[in-house]
């Protein structure tokens, strides 16, 4: 008979239930045996993967979606005896709780419980295999930012300005030694070389606890953890796995992290760069995921050259890095016309110094992509590298921002935050002006019109849109951050503009926003 | 018998020689009567048509392109008698007299006596048709300048600041009375409104004399007159005459203009924005061209939106208004694919305020398009649209410049001139890094590396070409215009640069320059 349980454990609705269990210690309990939980409550039933968490304990993790009592259910062949059953109670959510990020329409997001979720993102691959301190730096520059999503790697990243070792390592064994590594000669340590040694069918436990922790501590912020599955930047042989030890990998860090409202999939970082792993392969990866991960987390694939299909039902949304060497945000309505999914700009260029083209762009240009992709209603995303004599560039190890753009986001979104519905969306009223304009992305028209105009210094623009209503007007400086009232407007008006670059203009009913 | 003329005339090659002749007066002479005149000198043969300039009198020119002793025949219905024929010298160039510029390979220009020509141009509409005042304020500014080349319209122009009368008219007789004309009706004059009353068989001479005398100005400037025969900006009827009425004019304007060796024929400003003219339409004004300029000038036509068909035999060269809001000089390379003839971009959006997006970038955007074209072997093109109490925007009518990119021009041409041989060629050293490089457009490598870094900031860039020769490396900064020698290297190389926008590199071999 089961043992059972009455949990005392305090779940919040889009909270994690959890529950270690003693079971079977000798084989490799990573491939050996298996645990599986049911949970029943009124309004859903759902089975899930549990997972070994090493010394005899095994684990099982869940996020209810509604309030009230469930029961569950523990059961496979990790269990000694018999497993287990039980029941726990669901409360209310605590403030800044929403619940999991979801697809809203064909071009935005909202948070399960309808709040729209304007994604401004970040980039520090491997921010969490950095040092204790620099850790606890980064989740403090994160929580001054306006960043609501931070792209990472469960694996370490081997690469220029990327030599040190990390934090843990996902697996039992040793690494190649790296202390002959420079910038010289690291292209040759890519891959696989001599001198690792892993067994991939036994994880660390303690480096995924690591992960958990992080990504719980981005929950506590209200900032999504898009967590980068695989990635070509390898000197361990992580991206060089066999079919079986992928999919092992990818069932155990299912079944450790789906359980966390906050967290996206992106199945690569440039996957078009891993020529070992097949279309085939993606497309494998994307069904364990479907099938393991019960909560339909957002998920996406990143690519360098070449953008993967977006058309395949498994991606809820476009996560792109640029295409093109001067076009970015530019492309919002291309893509968005084309996969009728939400578009997220997860590299647009760095801001930042370095030799590389991808990292080398001044705040202005950065900010000038945010808001030209913003007004199209795509969400570009941000990372920076400015060269420092301690090698620490936010890209890839967080620390502190020194880039002029990050501040100039807390802007965006206000004014994001401010528009009435879910987002924009691009609209021409006259395809004649090249004026960039965005509307509210809704059936229901709403008099609101967002012109930006980037690179342009206009002294006035001239506004028509119907001769009934009374429309407010207000000149945004995307750069300096203000906005200044110009009064009311009817019919066709003038209106004065500071003629300097990265104004906005925003117009609507009076009494609107 | 003929009347025998020795001409005193001093004429010298790639000069004018004139000739006036008495002639019939009576009926219609610019459609009654017809005047031709064939040169021989030893190395050339030319027959050509002369003009009526009123009261009686008839005109030949000629622009002989070689040294010597030539003969001339002058015959036809109008002379009341006989024709006349003669004699003259040619004597050698006098400084500055580099002969027409001639397409010299399928990228760059050169005048005919093989000196390079690197275009620089601007556009003044209709400059030749304001105050005489502000005409030679124009000729002043362009003498300050670095343009080389700038555009401009025999007919006027009507649109928006342009709505004054212009200087003179090219027809007998009286305009539309313009005296109500505003900003807000001016759409309503386009076209032919009632009130023109012209003679489009009788041209004014003194027009046309006129602007001769500032192409004139010009060729003294050492500037080149690219001429826009036909535009849609129109309130007198001009756009919209027959047929038989055009014809007479583009043969009543080659006739008189030909011969001026600083002429370029831009057969029309945006001829895509004048439906009443077809494709048939304009290929016959360029095979009267063809047929009638026996100087083969410079031959091309400009479009608004839709590009015209530059692999046409006749177009010499490609003459490009922008077709994307983002995109201008970043194109050259593709079109100089497409085209295998020399780009230039007659419009890349002019430095500017007004409210009109085609006029509202700024210096710094202005001098960074000129970059990226011209690093692409490309020829950009200015204009400016600053607002100004008296209405008077240098795009149209000259003036004076208040930009900030006009004196970075040039600097950019002394950095073209120092360029050996005929002019840059983008070349890709490696397409990952995505460096805009230029080599040498010639057909033996020469060891010239420009790139060309635009908004990026690096603070430092590596370079390696070869192993064995010693390069000068210099950081040019296109907006400080300042060159800043690094010193010499060899091998592969790493240059420190200052992280800022608008950063070129220039390297040759030691000694190259």
């Amino acid at each position: 008979m089961s043992k059972v349980i009455h949990c005392m454990q305090k779940v919040e609705k889009w909270g994690i239930f959890e529950i270690a269990l003693e079971g079977k210690g000798d084989g490799n309990p990573f491939t050996d045996y298996e645990i599986k939980a049911e949970f029943t409550g009124e309004n859903e039933k759902k089975t899930v993967d549990g997972f070994y968490d090493g010394n005899g304990i095994y684990k099982v993790r869940f996020m209810p979606s509604f309030e009230g009592i469930y029961k569950f259910r523990i059961y496979g062949t990790y269990a000694k005896e018999d497993g287990c059953e039980g029941t726990f109670e669901v409360e209310p959510v605590s403030e800044g709780n929403h619940g999991p990020v979801r697809v809203a329409n064909t071009c935005h997001f909202a948070y399960e419980d309808g709040t729209p979720y304007y994604s401004i993102g970040t980039t520090c691959y491997v921010w969490t295999l950095q040092s204790e301190e620099l850790q606890e730096q980064t989740l403090q520059t994160l929580k001054e930012s306006a960043f609501n999503k931070i792209r990472f790697c469960v694996f370490p990243k081997h690469y220029d300005y990327n030599f040190n070792e990390p934090y843990s390592y996902p697996y039992e064994g040793t690494p190649v030694d790296s202390s002959g590594l420079t910038r010289n000669n690291f292209m040759e340590y890519n891959g696989c070389p001599d001198g690792n040694h892993w067994d991939y069918t036994k994880f660390n436990p303690k480096h995924f606890e690591h992960l958990e922790k992080r990504i719980r501590d981005l929950m506590d912020l209200g900032i999504e953890a898009d967590i980068i599955v695989m990635h070509p930047y390898d000197r361990w042989g992580f991206s060089l796995m066999s079919k079986e030890e992928d999919d092992l990998y990818w069932k155990y860090l299912v079944a450790r992290c789906s359980a966390f409202r906050n967290v996206w999939w992106s199945l690569a970082n440039e996957y078009d760069l891993m020529p070992q792993k097949s279309i085939a392969d993606w497309e494998r990866y994307a069904s364990i995921l479907c099938e393991k991960d019960v909560y339909g987390h957002l998920r996406s694939i990143h690519n360098c050259k070449k953008i993967y299909d977006f058309t395949r039902p498994w991606v809820t949304h476009c996560s792109v890095q640029r295409i093109d060497p001067y076009l970015s945000g530019e492309l919002v309505t291309k893509w968005r016309e084309r996969y009728q999914k939400p578009v997220v700009l997860d590299e647009i260029v760095y801001e930042g110094n370095i030799e590389l083209n991808w990292g080398n762009i001044p705040g202005e240009e950065m900010n000038r992509r945010f808001w030209e992709g913003a007004v199209r209603g795509g969400y570009p995303g941000h990372g920076e590298t400015y060269l420092s004599e301690d090698q620490i560039l936010w890209w890839s190890h967080g620390g502190v921002l020194k880039g002029t753009s990050p501040r100039r986001f807390q802007f965006l979104l206000k004014i994001l935050k401010e528009t009435p519905g879910l987002g924009l969306k691009e609209t021409q009223l006259n395809p004649y002006t090249e004026d960039l304009m965005a509307t509210v992305d809704s059936l229901i028209p709403v008099p609101y019109y967002l012109f930006y105009y980037g690179f342009r210094c206009p002294a006035f623009k001239e506004y028509y849109f119907d001769d009934e209503k009374e429309y407010e007007v207000e000149v945004l400086d995307t750069w300096e951050m203000t906005v200044t009232k110009c009064g009311t407007f009817r019919g066709k008006f003038k209106v004065q503009l500071p003629a300097k670059q990265y104004i906005a203009v925003r117009i609507y009913e009076k009494g609107l926003i």
